[in-house]
């Protein structure tokens, strides 16, 4: 039998902790994570990963609501992790630079997959330089949009095929589901989540327009 | 003559008064609320039933506007409870796990009664797995349109019939007056609030974008 | 030379200031005084009133922002009240049952005035039930709107004229300008105006399906 | 070798800052700043100027993240500038009574322009009067849109250039970027920002109406 020990939790685990804490009540704060949607996790130095408990509201999480996997996912001190681990540690596996990936769960993003249909698009906006390897608003990024699946294997498979056929991207939406980003800290993470649901806002506005 | 005591309101009622008081907070920061509408209430292990006082901000409760009645809805305590009480003992009645009923009065909840007819449909939903029983998106709940009736009996009545005739349902809407929503804790019931709104007000997004 | 003493104002003055300047935070906080918009007014005992001084954000009003007039609207301080401070001292004159006056100047108060032509029909809304006489969602009010007039005497005398003509009313919008509702306390005032709004943000959206 | 002195920012130069992070407090609130964008600056009285350093999250300023520049945008204290410091300093330069410019980047005035051609045309709003020189909703004014560019002197060269031909204006927006304000004090130039970003939200929401 498995034993989890209390003091495997290093001084890193806590500090992470606080930061998803942190980023949970930003993100809740701007609508993105009702009931108990969205899941956030965290790298540590030896490449375990701080990650919220299943079933927590994510603009609520205390301390005791982030648990610590391995990087295959399993867990390390006895808690349930998201159903969607995998999507986190197959981001973490294929990006290095990756320290946090953020999972909300927007009216936005839930909008874009219904109205948009395999990807949406996003060019000539500043703000894309919010995004890392951008320097002008000259830019054009895809985001891709896969449907949904109860099957967390076979969805962490599809992203990866996408990724494997086309190379890197900043986050991508899952139908009826919500969105993923990452970055190099939680802080990198958030501003990318700002400035891709400030986009995916204006796209919608844009698409009842162009309907018209 | 009745004679009502200060000293009958327990421990437990004042904790459901609390997070009744919590809820009202964190349901007007939504703009659930507005003006004096909506009212909540939560069950207690005798059966009696703490519920918001008539005519009160709903966002800015205070301990005293909360009261208790018994399961028929007489007052226990001389307040008078809102004029929709029956709606919350028939739910209380129908659903022995039920422990806490809310019935905030949102614009999405208003609109969802004027754009669609008898009933709102929802699936393909992720966000549907914060809904008790429900373990996948391939679901499909149906959330029923009543008319509006100031003869709460009547009313009453014609939820019972409705659910005798279509069994469980997780929430229904009484047309140009609001949503009513249940759990089997206030958190619960808040989790299921939370998500319905999410996912009407998307369908109301999505019904003009059709119209186009 | 006229003299005012800094001794003249009572501790109502002050109750109703700190009143008018809660109300501020609150109405701001929805949106509905951007900039230096909008104005408020608190009767007092003795028939003079406490009012918003000209050019303060309503979101951030100290007790040195409120002041007092008489009943015609002189200034009985020294301080200049509002421009359209003869609007507020006509219906304290007219309805001897109002205690406050509240003048916001929203987004959907505007956008009604460009929507609808001379009036808004409210009907067939439980919310209506937050007015003063109204006790079935089973009643229809009108809201008239009015032509801006930066000649404010004529304005209130149109104002007037509609009165007599047509009886009590709720509230007014004057178009491009905002929205006057008022009650027989700050607290039912704000009552009137966050009823009002809800309704007047359900007919514009409504207005916008209507078209399609 | 240049030196910078710690010593060198006066008293004034902290309450300006103090002014600055307040203000991108609110205009975060508003969520007009989304991720690390927008800029802000306020001139103090020997020219100079208190501007945020590059790259800071606008609502979460600290003192560290406002830095002094001279006229001419070169920094006087090490730090990094935004890239679009000569946009600030251009309008410092033509208006000796402007003492602060304050740049968000919000969704309405994204949307702005995409919507409208080359300007947007505000007329017949009373909250017109919130900007200088206007004292009657019965006035019209003209916000330009030019289009992004990275070469910030040939942007600023635009502007100059425009202004030369129109003379005053109140703001200008660049397509996908966002918008530009001023005024004689931080506290002003925020009335106008409030005053504007409200109408570009009605403009905005009429344009689809008359599109129906």
């Amino acid at each position: 039998m498995r034993k989890f020990s209390m003091t495997l939790k290093s001084d890193e685990f806590y500090l992470k902790a606080e930061q998803l804490i942190a980023a949970g009540r930003f993100i809740d704060s701007k609508g993105w994570v009702p009931a108990t949607s969205g899941n956030f996790s965290a790298r540590l130095a030896d490449g375990n990963i701080a990650i919220t408990v299943s079933g927590r509201h994510k603009g609520r999480l205390q301390t005791d609501d982030i648990m610590l996997i391995d990087p295959q996912g399993h867990s390390l001190d006895g808690k349930k992790p998201s159903a969607e681990t995998l999507l986190h540690t197959s981001i973490y596996r294929r990006y290095p630079d990756v320290q946090a990936v953020l999972h909300p769960h927007s009216v936005n993003a839930t909008l874009t997959a219904r109205l948009f249909q395999n990807e949406i698009v996003l060019e000539d906006y500043e703000l894309l330089k919010a995004l890392p390897g951008i320097d002008t608003h000259e830019s054009r990024i895809v985001v891709p949009i896969f449907a949904n699946d109860q099957d967390i294997p076979r969805l962490a498979a599809e992203v990866e095929h996408y990724l494997d056929a086309h190379g890197d991207i900043h986050g991508y939406i899952i139908a009826g589901h919500g969105f993923y980003t990452w970055g190099a800290s939680v802080d990198d993470a958030l501003r990318h989540l700002e400035a891709l649901e400030f986009l995916f806002d204006i796209e919608i506005r844009l698409h009842g327009v162009k309907r018209l």
